[in-house]
């Protein structure tokens, strides 16, 4: 039944010769009736269709012997601008990039999360307000809007569920408070996942299966199975700060659980373990400051950090077999210090056959990989063949 | 890039059109353009295509008002053969099926795998061909051939890789060795990935997440990520007997490691366990028995080796988020008195979010699931559109 319904929008649609087209590459009728197997009358409608959206854009090209050059028709990335968010717990990075992902401009701010989805979605609807007259673009040129957030969030619904750092947060409805203030789709997803999506697109887009763990104030990670993301039954999939290691049996984690191990390896356990050794390291940022200035209390901290996070890693590789793990999030700025210690546990602990081609490396993104990931979220969605259908077709 | 060649598979192909038809409805031609949108001459051709090689079969439905019956084509699920077998470590299924599972011949019998591969796969052999002209089918009806084996099978050579319990199988060509003797394409597999396609085939179709544990003289699992199956970059996802569980810390385990959950919880270290404390027991199928005669070590032994499982289980549903947890394998068949224990520790580890839908339970298909599951791989190959284009088309 799933396979009929996909195979009805590939075959039908204006959506699946778009996808086609999606390579940037210039093709006649004659080469596109040849490439789909459409009747010339059904090719006509479909591209009548994307050519009224401006989806594709007509170019003259020389190739036909002699005679008058024949019409071919191309990509339109400039076509609609996407705005993307991605809002951390103090921090927001937003960006209005075109539909290939390029960061047509892009602002970096202080916003505490903690505020409240009302100040800061309506913060969020000024900046995009400004940025975009900035660029020079309408707001009917908004194809879609995309929004990381520090927290579970049911994907389907785009509302968060109970984030733990988000108060007034739980059940709200971001997709209908911004998108009826911005007249565009808006798609949200937690802020692991969009940076999972980003460094696979932008760094990564040859690996089939890709995890992306950040460590920051919590750890987290996201996980591309077969080039898609894989978010799980319940959108739940990669919150893997909580899972218990044996190290950390005595420490009580704010879940309520204990042996979490975000209560041991995360950004805020390390800068507490440093408080309470009489170093002063208010979050990971002062932490990341102390290991490049060599503290040798932080540096044993995060290497022993990166222990316990390549001791739950060195099970998900068992488990997964991915090709690439990507450490992001304000601690991996720590760099080779963390990976060390990863990389030390994975290498002893998993099977020789899922580590033996197995990359460990730091993002390469940074800090722009949830931003980049929000756009891409947001064009994988509007291009989907039968996105694009029910977008070209009457209403 | 990769969208394009999808998208050219899907539109162009005689594949697709099969791929609608697959649902076993019968549609008339002017249905299929209108679901297709291929010219009436493309439609045609991939029609006589599919119908020369029996793919689909003409019906004459009576769906024209008045005038003659108009005619329409169905998928015939009896066009070919499949066969399928499920190699243990001394047992073997091995069966005959249609083009939807149906099975139209099966045998068990103890096969040895230590035996080699040239012997093994010479009773196969054998075996296949008795089973073959019992159904009335001859050679040039066999589709495909699916092989399930206990141990890592690189999927996309089919070869063994340093399978610890196969002796003289490691790198065996084990599909051109099959497959110039019967003539057919041979798919291989190791055995968790055919079980849980075949649990998720027929018991759980619904699944998007699914993860199928095999608990038997070892424990490995398969894994369904948004309804295909997830193998890994080498072909090695799933091998979760070798994760370290905190309770195993003073355990060798036979692959070199400290601590493995299979040194602790496999039917082989229950067996272990029995014997030492004076209760006679061989294999997995006597701890069973033991457990079923209510012999109190044997079901205390075996409701700590279901909390073990479900240790390393809690870490795999926050990472990975299933929907549904199916338990198989020689041990399962203790039945509650596994799960219990399972269940016990997931619920109280895992996430909320994560466990307030998951379903824990035992396997359907029971120690049939890897022989459809090896039918299942051999018909989703063979009927993917790629596949069948190619096979349609002249040499």
């Amino acid at each position: 039944m799933r396979m009929l319904s996909e195979a009805n929008g590939s075959i039908a649609g204006a959506g699946a010769l778009l996808n086609i087209m999606r390579d940037g590459r210039a093709r006649t009728r004659a080469e596109l009736i040849q490439l789909t197997g459409l009747a010339r009358s059904t090719l006509a409608q479909r591209l009548d269709a994307l050519l009224s959206r401006q989806w594709i854009v007509p170019t003259e090209e020389a190739i036909s012997s002699g005679g008058r050059p024949a019409v071919a028709f191309t990509f339109n990335r400039t076509a609609r601008v996407v705005l993307a968010a991605d809002l951390g717990a103090t921090h927001a990075r937003v960006a209005v990039t075109d539909l290939g992902t390029a960061v047509l401009a892009e602002r970096a701010a202080e916003v505490p999360i903690d505020r409240g989805p009302e100040e800061t979605l309506g913060w969020l609807q000024h900046t995009f307000e400004e940025m975009l007259a900035e660029t020079g673009h309408r707001p009917d040129e908004i194809c879609g809007i995309g929004v990381g957030l520090p927290g579970p969030v049911e994907h389907s619904s785009g509302r968060p569920v109970n984030p733990p750092i988000m108060p007034g947060w739980d059940g709200f409805p971001v997709p209908e408070w911004l998108g009826s203030r911005l007249g565009a789709p808006v798609l949200v997803d937690n802020d692991v996942n969009i940076m999972a999506l980003g460094e696979h697109w932008a760094a990564r887009p040859e690996a089939d299966h890709l995890i992306f763990i950040k460590i920051g104030t919590g750890i987290g990670c996201g996980i591309i199975s077969d080039r898609r993301l894989h978010r799980g039954a319940q959108g739940a999939a990669g919150d893997i700060g909580h899972i218990q290691v044996a190290s950390a049996l005595d420490t009580v984690c704010r879940c309520g659980n204990v042996g979490c191990l975000e209560a041991v390896a995360s950004g805020a356990a390390i800068s507490a373990k440093l408080c309470a050794a009489g170093v002063a390291a208010e979050d990971s940022r002062d932490v990341v400051r102390l290991v490049r200035g060599g503290n040798t209390q932080a540096v044993q901290l995060i290497r022993q950090a990166g222990r316990e996070v390549g001791d739950v890693l060195a099970s998900i590789v068992n488990f997964f077999n991915p090709s690439v793990i990507v450490v992001g999030g304000d601690i991996s700025e720590a760099g080779e210090q963390v990976l060390a210690g990863l990389r030390e546990v994975i290498y002893s602990r998993s099977l020789p056959l899922a580590t033996q081609h197995l990359t460990i490396t730091g993002s390469e993104l940074g800090d722009r990989a949830g931003v980049i990931g929000a756009a891409v979220m947001v064009i994988e969605h509007v291009l989907a063949p039968g996105s694009v259908d029910r977008s070209v077709s009457p209403a």
